[in-house]
């Protein structure tokens, strides 16, 4: 059983109409749901606001979850900055450490995913309703398993342009096409120490995106992907002095 | 001084009006023009067709040629199979030594790229004069440096698509966009032992893409790239037993 | 059920009787035999040469058993030239199509090693009974999940050196130190299109590597991983002319 | 002209008579000195301790030196914790920015290094006079140039051991052998935005490993490699909005 937890911002779902309407119940119950359907994965949430809007002192993120989360998913936006440097440090090391970690959107500019780059993370975008193509790149890999065209569409996505401030993914999977010009680095992966990393792109609070079949396809293979073999405590043994000779 | 060898098949320039129309001299001799324009730059020009349009047996390649260059270009499409075996492997042997190869647009699918890659280098393609916008992903690489906007455009290129059956590159430079809906992995590059590989796509045959200002100065700057700091002969002594202990 | 195939040249065994010893049914059946004990893993062997040492035209290899195999192990030395180019090539289209493949120490002088890294594999080497200890870079990768130290030990191998004439892997596991001096590249891994590859320096024939616990983990792990998600037709609808505009 | 800074952390030489004896002006002025005979480079030194052994509050490097320097070197060790974490992160802008960064020894503990690779860069190690071979695995990279043997040998070194948690190289080129048993990646590369970084490992403050001419000729060619071809400004008009459509 993969334990996987659903960190949510959740913030323009309770003050925007508009995104209410969407995702009544919240990006990160969207996400829940359709995992869910999975026997082999077990989904908990965690959200920086509360029902009433109230900024979560923690963020949401205890010692405890963090000891039984095996992959996390971060969905942010524009309250990244409330996310104390404490706790994205501790989920950076819990990161490093062997859990799983699938970043979606706007979370590109989260305090954990500019830490675990080492860069500035930033990028073009706009908002204009284009269409999106994500064109894959390898259809054998573990994240692209099962779709078996060369692209799928979204309707209506945030437009994000290249230069993408990041490291040279250890693989690129998929770059997205964009019908006002643009193209970008849709999904990506790295290893970070013992962690796996995955970078997608889709997911603006606005569209129906998280309702979408490929993206629901490609996130619960994520999941599965950066499920660790095993845990590494960064103060084991062997990372110490050695033994004298 | 980097002596530069522009290979070109040359049937094209030859055949077809259209194409002569565009490249008089030959795709060759309009890369030598603006290469040779570059104090640094010593260029030759080899091709596989005569000027009558007879095949050389030898492609135009010679053991001489080999040992006197430094960067090769290669730009092939309709006569990849006319290029003997045995050629294409001294050409590989060379590049394996360290002499740089920067493959132009349709040479992705010669024997030698091929050789070097592993893989089939298969890609879509559709000839309807798109518009091609590169986007320029790293702007502080030797291949990319003096590019200073995100992107540029071609008024009309041949269309190439993912997915692009090669190895992940060793860093990815450009990524176009095609008014059509495609994308392609651009600007990429490789190491192969000693030596190293650019892939560049633009270039069609009917369009006037050599001409252009911005293909010009990256691929004056790859030949720079790619200018090998040494050569390492295949058979160096220390490719061999190890002395017994 | 991941139906693997272990290759052999099955010579040194026939010939040798100081191999014959160490692996009196062969190398294929050493690995068959710790392979088979997993119940998610089906074995068949194939070898160069016939029992009584007679070689096989198709070097054993026929169309059916590529399409029946889902990851190839290949053990090869002193016979590497006795395989037929077109079995070497269609090999080669199987792992660019999918399978997964693992090459066992002498193997990287292999046609098909070589075709797939595009460069000569060419090593330094001496055989002189230095111990060697493997050294895992990364502890949390499904092929070396398990081996729960810095190191492991072979009390005798063959010492293979830097440099390693192959391209970078896309993520090195696994660095090999003599007490002879030498330093070896000993696990490495890259994707050729839609096949893995995963090269493994133990595994001389002098020696009973094949029955140390460590080696039979990290090949089960690896043939694990490199079991592919589908395997994709080169032939592929995709990879053609795109549909006229 | 190419402007070298190099900084150190200036206290074992202040304090340790051991060490005093090995590099009497500092080991800023000792890579001072051979870097200082190439004609293309001009060099300043910066340290965070004075003279007198006193701690700079601002760690000795300006909003003025920095916009001045085009590759800096970093040597530190037991006070990493002193390097306040505003002047680590400005400095760490700069590389993103372009400016060149290179890492020797004990550097792989400083603050500037771990913000850029994301990870703990923990390592094993033991003082202990271990001998130390350094293989080089690619002879053809600017910064390997000039270095014709298989390896060189370092007669006493601090014995650093894997695993080092670092993300993976975009091109490992070293590989350290120590004769007590460890291996380390011991020299490799990495791009963050538009800086290049070098980590190196020889530099034990009790060893005279920078009077060392493979170690210096090394040094030497990393400040050429990671001279930028430009530096681009992170605030630069393309990381931003996009223009409406």
């Amino acid at each position: 059983m993969i334990k996987v937890t659903v960190w949510n911002e959740y913030w323009h779902e309770l003050k925007d109409e508009k995104v209410k309407e969407v995702y009544p119940k919240g990006i990160h119950n969207a996400i829940k749901e359709f995992l869910s359907t999975n026997e082999d994965i077990e989904v908990t949430t965690a959200t920086l606001h509360d029902e009433e809007g109230n900024l979560r002192a923690d963020a949401g993120i205890t010692d405890e979850l963090l000891e039984n989360t095996d992959v996390m998913l971060w969905w942010g936006h524009v309250k990244h900055g409330e996310v104390p440097d404490e706790i994205a440090l501790k989920v950076k090391d819990a990161v490093l450490s062997g859990m799983g970690i699938i970043f979606l959107h706007s979370a590109h500019h989260s305090k954990l995913f500019k830490l675990l780059m080492g860069t500035t993370c930033n990028l073009g975008w706009r908002e204009s309703n284009d269409k999106e193509r994500i064109w894959i790149l390898d259809h054998n890999h573990p994240i692209t398993a099962g779709l078996n065209d060369r692209f799928f569409e979204l309707e209506a996505e945030e437009t994000y342009s290249e230069p993408f401030g990041i490291p040279e993914p250890d693989k690129l999977l998929m770059i997205g096409w964009y019908n006002g010009g643009e193209v970008f680095r849709s999904g990506a992966i790295w290893h970070r120490e013992n962690g796996k990393v995955f970078y997608f792109q889709p997911g603006h609070e606005t569209f129906p995106t998280f309702y979408n079949e490929n993206v629901q396809k490609i996130i619960t293979n994520a999941v599965r992907w950066a499920n660790p073999a095993c845990k590494i405590k960064l103060e084991c043994p062997w990372i110490a002095r050695l033994e004298e000779k």
